[in-house]
């Protein structure tokens, strides 16, 4: 096992893996830019060390200061967290040569998953399904029309060239093809000069359902069931919950299988996360696996009592998994706690925190680096806390987060805590029915 | 179901109380005594009442007030809590005279329990191991030695009138007996005029293990398996943990079966605990039984996964129980926090909290109405959170717990903080081998 562990991250991530590292007795070093000193994760490792200004690229992202610090306080191991450089391939490369242990994926597998058409080649030789489409580029409407057939629709053409939906149309029927490729081709060629077209299956309502897997060195996975993380503004999720209100066993089954060879396809080692869209139909499509740990990881945590750091940990020192797929018993959800101004377009909203009441009791659970008095700097990811709430059933899962939430007084600044409040008594979101688009709807202006 | 309860508490139970109403729906009204103005229960109570001055006498034990509270709110129950009046048959009765629902057992009941001598007796009949000994008085020595082999030795022989370990014996052999019951009975007529002496069986190096109980209207109980609290500093519990170090299936199975005898005994209604003592080769004897929510309930909660303010609400409301006992399947254990200096002591410590910061993280549960800025009026109980630690296994509930202790920031006073770490690295204490007595040779001087 190791002896001490760098943890090249900060906020409540940081914390987190302290945390795990006392409990198994890993002495842990801190690093920290300037605007950081009077952060929690400093004050609770056994060393801190100086990284740099406040500025993420001179300081946490700034490589040779992370690796520099791991050698002068002699840390065998880099926990890198989420973000920031925790899917760096070149990171894990340097921490290699440099005969440190990276706690994440090797560049090789990094790379295969970061390259979004590979990864989607890879995955579906491996019989995980993915969204269909065409190979490439179309060759022309009729090749297009006849490709719509066979995938099914509705389908999406989009421009290759395209961004910011120009040059992208949702075809749903035969009749409708024509006239949509020829205004979509020629709006392509007018704004980017190129009218190569291709094309995908159109996934409709989908939602943002994902599988959290662990793999070891002897190229064995397994998947630790689902999060629902369709609750998202602009892709940013903000709740998470596990189980998914649409799982069935039958599906989940399927999806967790699916994860599973997605896992041993690429002889994944380590802790990741399998997503998924799936649509009204209950039909699943592969997105994009992350080689890291989530920021939603804790609601897997409090429904099967895993401790995905530990195993997270464990796994990089050559520990074997016990390979043994888990179904939760119990109902967890995440608030993400974010110093933004839901009411105004969720402008972050940094600052110091006057008073602060941390909500407790039964089926509660906080993960936080604020304290009273903390000021919380404008550098950084606006999460200052997460509210994990657990409990038997979905329903009193959701009457506790929102008495937890009612609980939570951060004052001095704005948070997204009315917004949560407020979705807790949605009623469309108490029923489970939601779709990764739920929140365009969404009425802020009240909060 | 109740439409608006009033707490009749303070502290971390009454916010504890807040917390469960608030999930079932249910409205709640605070009491406070001017001492307890800023105090959280009050700010998180539908409504709030000053019913008195500081000292308890003139508030939350001074019925009349509590009843005008009640009335004035138009509470139609209330829950007293643990303490104050939770086990006075007076103010169970005089709750109900006025028709509102006192949530905890009937006057008969309580009486009836409150009664140890009486209390003894309904267990035995009810076929409950208690302590075997004298019926009243011991006429003679020779009866005594005629008992002590019956029940056997060690027997401890107690002055009727006795007090202060004066005229008091234990004996540990037949050769002994004639000696000892000399110079008790010696010691007795001096110090007390009275040579009376009677007969207990002498548990030696014994364990506080309790059964968490429920029993509803139809007569039925069941059990929520057991809770060791045997880490006490004069008969005050600092430490409780489940499953206790020592339970095996089949005690589990003879204890919480006579826990659900001695309730169905009494046709017991509510949530309740039976204490027992357990000696070194496993043989238990009724102690008392509680007819009220424990301080150390929650850590019941962690293991079954039920909230027992609800159940108790449920059944006050008529609801049935499910009637299953529990058996658990993770580790749980509370380290009360109190405002005491146990390297002097434990003094109590009131005063102003300067600088706060509450553990969190996995498997971290803390119940407390504490905050930065709060004052820890001097009148009440010094406890001031209970901090629940909950993981797989005992070993790594104590990394857990020991973690969390090392986190819990609470500056202005001296907590008992100091003194969990140190019991945390107790050599005897994570072997699971003490006994009540373990505090006693404790060293508190480096605290």
């Amino acid at each position: 096992m190791f002896n001490k562990i760098l943890i090249a991250n900060r906020g409540e991530i940081a914390l987190r893996i302290i945390r795990t590292c006392k409990e198994m007795g890993i002495k842990t070093v801190a690093v920290y830019s300037t605007a950081d000193q009077s952060s929690l994760h400093v004050r609770f490792a056994d060393e801190a060390v100086c990284i740099g200004p406040p500025a993420s690229k001179d300081s946490y992202l700034k490589v040779p200061n992370l690796i520099a610090a791991a050698e002068i306080t002699n840390a065998d191991a880099i926990h890198p967290g989420y973000g920031f450089l925790s899917e760096n391939a070149d990171f894990s490369r340097i921490c290699a040569e440099h005969d440190i242990k990276f706690i994440g994926a090797s560049p090789e597998m990094i790379n295969s998953m970061g390259d979004k058409a590979s990864a989607k080649d890879t995955m579906k030789a491996a019989g995980v399904p993915v969204v269909p489409g065409s190979d490439g580029l179309l060759e022309s409407a009729e090749q297009g029309k006849k490709l719509a057939v066979e995938i099914g629709y509705p389908v999406i053409i989009k421009a290759t060239a395209g961004g910011g939906g120009r040059g992208m149309r949702i075809i749903k029927s035969d009749e409708e093809f024509e006239n949509a490729w020829n205004s979509a081709t020629a709006e392509a060629e007018a704004a980017f000069g190129n009218a190569g077209m291709y094309m995908e299956k159109f996934v409709v309502e989908p939602r943002h359902v994902e599988i959290q897997i662990a793999g070891d060195q002897s190229g064995k996975a397994c998947h630790l069931s689902e999060r629902d993380c369709s609750i998202q503004r602009r892709h940013q999720k903000l709740v998470e919950e596990t189980p998914s209100p649409i799982m069935t066993p039958e599906l989940r089954e399927e999806m967790g299988m699916a994860a599973v060879r997605a896992a041993e396809a690429i002889g994944y080692e380590g802790v990741g996360t399998v997503e998924f869209l799936v649509d009204k139909y209950n039909k699943f499509y592969f997105m994009e696996m992350n080689t890291r740990i989530q920021v939603e990881h804790p609601i897997t945590e409090e429904v099967t009592d895993f401790d995905l750091i530990k195993e997270q940990i464990k796994i990089a020192a050559g520990i074997a998994i016990s390979g043994q797929n888990y179904t939760p018993n119990l109902y967890s959800m995440e608030c993400r706690i974010n110093a933004e101004d839901p009411a105004k377009g969720f402008r972050p909203s940094p600052g110091k925190i006057t008073n602060l009441h941390i909500p407790g009791g039964h089926g509660v659970r906080v993960d936080s680096h604020i304290y009273a008095g903390y000021e919380i700097p404008p550098f950084y990811d606006s999460m200052i806390a997460k509210l994990i709430v657990t409990a038997q059933t979905r329903e009193e899962t959701l009457v506790r987060m929102k008495r937890a939430l009612q609980e939570f007084v951060i004052e001095g600044i704005k948070t997204t805590i009315p917004f949560h409040i407020k979705l807790m008594d949605d009623e469309n979101f108490k029923a489970g029915n939601f779709t990764t688009a739920f929140l365009d709807d969404f009425d802020f202006s009240d909060l």
